[in-house]
């Protein structure tokens, strides 16, 4: 760390704090190894075994963080000759400390015990479609979930659910995002019926998969689409798990896939969106990891570059017809692995009831709908029981799909509330906002990128993308390093125009 | 824990103790999951990552343990009221707390550092054949080694080497090695030669292995024969590693094979040893774990559950026959695969130069001349520098085998030199008596016992094996256990009638 340990002499209490921050940073690599492990390869019988030990680790990061000294030594860091990036790792640090210091040991072990208890009965209710049984342990999860924003609200100055939102998304609000929705509102339920009649046109020409695709090779084929997306698999891996994450740590990133015997195209697009994530992680600042400025600067930054990989890569006509040999080598030649029917494949849009099986058009709306329901019930403007008639409501209005009795497909589909994680949703769609403009800069910055794409030069792409976002890690907060990358603040107009472009044009 | 938690109010002290080992207990579940990770998963990349990762709970660990309340909590424990399984655990604690605060700190680093740089170099020496270079590095070890032993020794009163053995095998001294291995030379060279002119009269009928064996297939039918073994995949799996070895944790053992494309029986015998750990692991006792006191008495009793299971279990006729139709079924019959063949096959003799590829017969004189060289070693009767000389003669005549010039495959073979295991030849050895006495044993309890072998009713010999010494754990000290299990203390007898009777038999 060249520049965590400059001038150690004069800076001694930013040097405890970061040799602090390092510790974590070790125990956060057995800790993400331990759960990536628990997702692809533990027995069943470990669980409780596994629980223990992670419980332990988690206890000690607790201790680690909310360590009185850290508050004498913040103040004193303050006070020290720091550069620029220090000084950044500092407020980063603060910030860190505030979260952890917000909420009472209590409080968060009774968060932990709600979620766990609504998280794993969840598992066998959403199947059930049991609402009535799901609701006897959300009622506790959204009674926690309140007093967390109030407490972090009274900390923090920010409004309740803002204090939520703040923690994946630092500095965003409700006062920025209802407008973005807003507009959103205006033109995205146009936009689908418009597209979809769009498609109908051409519907009767469009060649589809013909499986089944084994499985082993689906692997195989993702592990070389990585690879074209320089994914470094010296510092990562692929694996198999029932839900895609991308997991692990900068120097080791554990990626997880599924497969479709059926739709090759899902696993495909399931890797390629995990190694957008995978090379943010691999690329964050080297000689800064272990402290928390050179984490990713948040989760909408964060899927912002998932989804440059997925949406605005993924579905790129020039990336699409390098997909062609690829799949052709892997399960033989068909019709439906042509540059121009494989393209139309990847851009058909569909609404549905379930957020993670969206097309790139009706995605939205589904982070819609929770945002304004979550929002609503952190701010006692809606009781739990009463989420389903409101769900059924926007549901229809959205994307004109009927949701009513069908809770599993319905509220129960997600697992972020049963896990109290409120106000993680709008990051989806932020994230994707901010791919649409991150590639409007970069082909205002790169004239040749499209051709370069269908070249099958993708290095100046990420390098870009390297040089933009990944090496900046947290040095600038999010209003500014938006701004530093494409000249101008957060601007939802070129993602509508992205939209319009794809979804309208003469495709 | 019952036990453990039994009369709180009349044993805070005691409960203090046992509090501080269930966490060390939840910290090496994740260290053991790492290195199981590191040997079978972990890209080549995040090696530095993990060392700091792991460097970093090793230090929690060791601060735990050497923690200075520690000391009163035992001396006034040794005050409270306490069950049997309670005294035996502060024993054990009081074992792991003066072995925790034997060494200094600064020892501790140089050994560590002494090793790793060691061990390092050897994985390219070796294969170079580098003695020279290899000393270079082996000298500073074999000096930390003996300053090491020297504390230990003048700490519980031991003779340095014997504090070394200490180490793996509680109570174990030279005094009673010493006869052992003299026993073992008047009568193990003669055997060898004995039972290689037995096979030689009917080697012309022996049916070789018609390979090659695809490696998928060998690693399904190693879980097969698991399953047969009665290993529990729900707390427990298969994996592949370039060195086997049982990992994990008795909630999750995690075993590792290699597979030899053209020698089936190789992989079915490293399934098979480590299959015997992993038993011995997933059996301790479960109310006590996390407490010292239910893990597994001494290496020697660890390598008496793998030998019991690959050397007596694994190379019975009746249990040979069982595995015929796993085989033929795997890879479609073959002459090899007959019961009598196969059993020749699995207890073929010939001696060579390599420790672990060595038959069961002529494995023993491996670990002698290792005993005798490394006691020299830490007694400063031998410098590291004239270690061939003396390994060279001992295996000319324990082994008939000229190694002169191959350190490769000479005093360089082993992983346990570099990494400082001195003191730990001799468990294998222990091991292997102890399997045959245990057998002795079992089969004056259980009449029936070859039969059901035959019969694949393996039950019985589990579940003596489970009463005797699995769910024992440490609650008795060695020579206490041995004679509870067979009636009386370690009896090399039996050892050699069993070799005696399956190579000199009329098979």
């Amino acid at each position: 760390m060249p520049s965590a340990s400059a001038t150690p002499d004069a800076t001694p209490a930013y040097q405890a704090l970061t040799a602090t921050f390092l510790r974590l940073h070790h125990l956060e690599h057995l800790q993400s190894i331990a759960y990536w492990d628990q997702a692809t390869h533990m027995p069943a019988g470990a669980a409780e075994a596994r629980a223990a030990a992670l419980a332990e680790v988690a206890g000690l990061q607790h201790r680690l963080r909310t360590d009185p000294a850290l508050a004498d030594q913040i103040a004193r860091a303050t006070q020290e000759p720091l550069d620029d990036d220090q000084r950044a790792n500092l407020r980063e640090i603060s910030r860190e400390w505030r979260a952890a210091n917000a909420l009472p040991e209590a409080l968060v072990q009774r968060r932990a015990l709600a979620t766990a208890r609504c998280e794993h009965a969840w598992r066998t209710q959403r199947p059930a479609n049991d609402w009535a049984g799901f609701l006897a342990n959300f009622r506790e999860v959204v009674a926690v979930a309140r007093e967390e924003a109030q407490r972090l609200s009274a900390q923090g100055g920010l409004a309740p659910y803002d204090a939520l939102i703040d923690r994946f998304e630092p500095g965003m609000t409700c006062a920025q995002l209802d407008p973005l929705f807003a507009d959103l509102r205006q033109w995205l339920p146009g936009l689908i019926q418009q597209a979809q009649a769009h498609q109908q046109r051409s519907a009767a020409t469009l060649q589809p998969l013909r499986g089944p695709f084994p499985l082993e090779a689906q692997r195989a084929l993702c592990q070389q689409v990585m690879g074209l997306l320089q994914f470094d698999f010296q510092r990562g891996r692929l694996d198999t798990s029932t839900h895609p994450f991308a997991g692990g740590v900068p120097e080791d990133v554990r990626l997880t896939n599924r497969y479709d015997l059926d739709d090759v195209l899902n696993g495909v697009l399931g890797a390629i969106h995990e190694t957008g994530h995978g090379r943010y992680e691999q690329n964050r600042p080297r000689a800064l990891l272990g402290q928390p400025v050179s984490l990713a600067r948040s989760m909408g930054l964060h899927e912002s570059q998932s989804l440059a990989f997925e949406m605005q890569l993924g579905r790129h006509p020039g990336f699409v017809a390098l997909l062609t040999p690829l799949l052709a080598q892997a399960f033989g030649p068909q019709p439906a692995f042509e540059p121009e029917n494989l393209r139309r494949l990847l851009t058909r849009v569909q609404p549905g009831l379930i957020r993670v099986d969206a097309d790139e058009v009706s995605y939205a709306p589904h982070v819609m709908l929770r945002y304004e329901i979550e929002r609503a019930l952190i701010e006692d403007d809606l009781a739990p029981d009463d989420i389903p008639a409101l769900w059924d409501q926007r549901m229809a209005e959205l994307l004109g799909q009927d949701s009513r009795g069908d809770f599993r497909n319905g509220p129960m589909q997600d697992v972020h509330w049963p896990e109290a994680m409120f106000g993680y949703f709008p990051s989806y769609t932020l994230g994707a906002m901010y791919a649409a403009q991150w590639f409007a800069a970069m082909r205002r910055e790169l004239p040749a990128l499209d051709d370069q794409i269908a070249a099958g030069e993708l290095t100046p792409l990420f390098d870009w993308l390297s040089r933009h976002i990944w090496q900046a890690g947290s040095r600038w907060e999010t209003d500014a390093l938006t701004r530093r990358i494409s000249g101008e603040p957060l601007n939802p107009a070129h993602y509508r125009a992205h939209l319009e472009a794809r979804y309208l044009g003469s495709a």
